[in-house]
């Protein structure tokens, strides 16, 4: 018997110096992509998130859901369209939008978390006024698509304070009222930056950020902000992963000390970047 | 100009007295029908409830969404199907109106209340475990229809502590995760209940329970909890009206002083009832 | 009926952005005048002062009364002084004006508010130490006439925090225990400056500054710092209306946002100055 | 030198056992006759009382004044008059009283609790509804002469809380707002049962309760209510002993350990009393 | 890479259920044995509190020395004696159990958790008045051997309250200030008791209870206080098994849910025992 | 009688402004020489220590206890050698060091508390991280004698906060964990300047600091720290009173407005050097 109990005291011993290192430190988990979808991963994910809190952490997941909204519209008899990767979001779109990331997706993690044993809340943009939206910029007139104004989060500290998870659906109103969808990335990086959070962590479905992409040797372990604005303005990176970059140097530059991407796919990636110093992904810092 | 200006101020002090009473007191709303459609009913009810928050009232609005779940379903290609005044519902059924309700309804009223001046967290039941579901039962088999079998207002005080108005949609998970849709009026009655609020407001179509629906002039001002329940068994009390008596049943039973059932046709029915003598709808009380 | 309630709650509602502006913030009030003596009045003002308290302002009452103190000297065979409008104070009229101010008016003011449902404690300069005095220095030796030479607000904020309204007698001590008797405005503006209140609204008889006091029709709206001390200098500003103005000026040079003069003779003044735009009486600001 | 020093240390080291007894409790001093009077009782008391606080005792100070009542009544010419003792109390004399008691004599005290270094706050029993009166019975109607009907001490405790020492007049209103005059012994009784006190000291003119009034050998010095009641049907206990008597029996009936009669004429018998086993004067204990 | 990794991930999560269950629950270790002597042993134990208190355990450490008595004992000359397994302590032995314990003994545990990157604070019996000790009544007389006749928990709390782990030396002293040597075990579970802990842990050098002490297969799982108390009656439970068992009934009996004997020469036992379904070692409970 | 008391009480009252100007105020006491020997003097002191909490000082006493140390090394057939007035201390003299300050002469002190009313609780410097040591650095190697690195008083806040008055034996932990012996003196200064203590006062066996250590006659009443430094320089201030001086001025310009050297042979020169104007031993300021 002895033998894989030891294992497993061993185990615990050794993620000692991370659990205390980032115990009563926030995190912010941008969560997408298949560690969304997967039901397998979900599990997965939820379990590390509740293990993360029961170690001290405080945990904030900012979730995306684009393919669940695609998926609605088509229900709805409606062709999803896209602009340089962007939805165009007119009013209906930005209602169904609006309906599944908040109504359905940001619900069934919460429920995945409580089913791990967790405390969680689930909250969009509009709630206490988190997220103040502005229309983004663009040359195309993409509609409802936004970008993030101003945070105010004293109803995640509200919620954390009292020990609460919080999973946060990234719709989010203008002083008029009127709703905009925004990037998740995007706003979870700025979330980051307003709670000072300790890291944010992207979870995708890529290794991380390739020099090429094709190679997966290629991986980038480590990027300054610096480095990283040179790779977006090469064109390295590119598509999907620009907003995920972007959104890693706007909480370093607001003084987050470390942002990663991580490899969602890969079962309990959270608790391995956070609890073992396997290094996995691209850890982009100051 | 001096004429107007007293009048309000006369207004404001002959107040006075309801709002001492109320002072540091939960309130909870059950919101639905016409003033929750109506665009001037909405705004002024927002008005109404923002008004209570400030003057030292914690509100809870639980709201239901019946119309705009069947809207979408037909958008969706679904008819909507009722036995007895239940829907039915079914898988689908089922996320739509999670969908909705959580994703929809509930952020309008919070976007509403945004507007009106106040500070509004949306939540369905299953945030921080809030209402635990079971499957409610009936002779015929409504599928994911629950009930309440439990409440946990840890999140709601958390929310109110920090000043927040709390919307409440009435989605809610039994322990291994699935989803119940739950009759608002019901769910409104147990968390009045779980609260211990000072009263329970029903914002109704009509003007109150009548002793003849076809005589408006058989308004009842006043029941005692023993009297709704032999109106019910009478048959005096029918159809959509039966799960708001049973709601206010449940919440003074439970420990709250008076539940009303009041006409949210009438703008400002909310301070109506609360700030004067006007005895509107009917009160029920133990 | 329902014409008179919806009136009602219209006027409550419309009253909201004024309650929200000063809602958790102070208000010194200078009361004095008709306002102070008038039963109607005093009742009327009381109502006001508990209003604003429920609807979350804290209140300081800052009082006057020299004709009251006057009656009783002439009750006791002593005939008032006056030079330049301020009373010649010796040791006996020294004691017979805290006898009155602190003994009887202070208390009449705590007992109004406790009529109008309010929770009042009424104090004088000495308690806690809130007002050290100094002698007043002036051309003629006017006796125990004093200023303020510092505030300590501690007590204030102790009985501010507990829910209670502050009623304040400007009888206070030197260093060595001599009593001095403080021009009520004058302690009104200091007391103002050190709690960092939001505003000071200080009730005369009069319709506010005019520039012509001849000509109701020449009343100012309103005045910078600046100009108020021009039109002291210039001699527009006289006789009782001089330490009202310098009440404010060192009110809102103190940080207090703005300062209002307005006529405590119309019922319900606090009222309509503070939840109305009615714009009655003169203010002052920076 | 070390000599002298050497018995202020030892007699410091001797009071210690006294200081921790009564560290964190109250104690409630009737304050009346010489001790009120002469110059260097008054500040030999408000030294004492000033040390009380600093060793960690909440000190409640109950005042009366029937003499400089009287002396402003003649000099308003109205001449005093009594029956068995007690004031008749007219409008006219209840507003002196008042004036007096709370404008005058009141704030004599808290200066001199000021002047020896303490921090005073002196309130009458109309402050924050303390204390709620009622028109006492009594055979002969004595006009405004009433008794405490109801103490409500949250402004005592707001106050002590924050470390002030209070100082207490006990005239207060009924629910009507009608004030009434308050016996000092009888309202100090009161206020030790409402506070919870660890003891009920009455400073007064005499050495304690005598046996035979001739006989200065026949102190009492230890006494049970019950032989109280006892000596007060034999009439030993007679005249201005009576309410002191009754006081006390109503402090200890209403949970106050220990109450004691000491000679306030005597320079620092509250420290005497308190912090040395001398033993003055009588206890009356339950 | 990610086998490892993935294996740590797991290990982490399947330990969640018992996390969530222990945190901010109480527990009381006794120290003693092998677990205490041996480097690895040390430094492991130190790791596994120190986990502890990271997922959110309070942990009170208490501990004997009896070897490191005896052997600073035998270092100054003095030979130890025993009676029936109990330590003969005159004077000159109990100076040297105190040393021993409390300024060695004590002293390295504390340093042994700072440097697993633990926060301790190391005490005994005599700080903050903890235990009250009473000479121990026996058959012989054993000198300076005491029992706990009182706990006072308070520093305890203080300590806890701040998040410091508490190491503590059972020296106490009676109320003359007489210092006693008191048995670690008997003081374990009297201070379990006291602060109502989730568990008490006692690691020894033994597998558990056995039936049969030459059979290791005789090893029981799991008792009742009843079938501790026979075994104990019966002479199955012998020597320094007895403390052990009684003090673990004391706990249980106390009020605290489980008590455990387990093996402390294996590695990461409390981990072990703690966070899997191991089952090592012997439960008692109620 | 009354001749007595009155004493007593006039005492008292000549107490009250040095008791009103150290009330909350935090005091570092560094015990040593006679008074920590003595048994009268031992008791005396005690007495003054916890007269001390008791009128609201927050107490730390720093000891050392040399002459123990090498009580107890004799005993253990090991002569104490000295260098320079320092012991040389090798891993066995550390080892009984720390054994007796930590295990014997903290604990008789907590003790002595006790008996005199206290509350105390004793550690070292090694609990909660309170000192941490790195090993002196001096021209002959003396082993493990230390120096305070850093000062972390969280430990010492969280009991005085409680209450308690802290005993602390100077031995400390470097950050491998290596203890060392830390000269009481050169503690007691740096934890002074940590918790920003109102005064440092140091008990020696001589009356102060002496021109002349022949001539009791040149005792030096009051020194700057640059006076304090030049008779260091001078050779004036010598031997073992060269680590008190020094002590002192690493308080005072740590922010400690004044450090005392005073005589703890006189009975209570702790409560005659905080509450009289004797002025006794020697003052250090700024």
């Amino acid at each position: 018997m002895a033998r894989d109990y030891q294992l497993v005291a061993q185990t615990l011993t050794e993620a000692l110096p991370y659990i205390q290192r980032f115990h009563g430190k926030t995190v912010v988990i941008k969560y997408g992509g298949s560690s969304m979808v997967d039901q397998d991963l979900k599990r997965s994910t939820a379990k590390d998130v509740v293990l993360m809190r029961y170690v001290g952490m405080n945990v904030i997941i900012v979730h995306g859901g684009g393919p669940q909204v695609s998926e609605v519209m088509r229900r709805m008899g409606k062709e999803p369209q896209f602009v340089n990767g962007l939805r165009v979001t007119d009013a209906e779109t930005m209602q169904i939008a609006e309906m599944v990331l908040t109504g359905t997706t940001n619900k069934e993690i919460v429920r995945d978390l409580m089913l791990a044993g967790g405390h969680a809340v689930g909250i969009s943009g509009k709630d206490g006024g988190l997220l103040r939206a502005r229309k983004m910029e663009a040359e195309v007139d993409l509609g409802f698509v936004g970008e993030v104004e101003e945070v105010c989060p004293d109803v995640l500290r509200a919620l954390m304070e009292k020990g609460y998870t919080v999973v946060l659906s990234t719709v989010a109103a203008d002083a008029a009222g009127q709703s905009y969808n925004i990037n998740a990335d995007h706003a979870a990086g700025a979330v980051a930056a307003a709670v000072k959070a300790e890291k944010l962590i992207s979870l995708t479905d890529v290794s991380g950020i390739m020099r090429d992409p094709e190679d997966t040797g290629s991986l980038v372990s480590r990027l300054t902000v610096e480095e990283a604005r040179e790779l977006l303005a090469a064109g390295v990176i590119a598509s999907g992963m620009i907003p995920k970059v972007e959104s890693c140097i706007t909480a370093v530059e607001g003084g987050v000390p470390r942002a990663h991407i991580i490899d969602g796919r890969m079962p309990h990636s959270l608790l391995i970047e956070t609890f073992t110093n396997a290094g996995i992904g691209t850890m982009i810092e100051g």
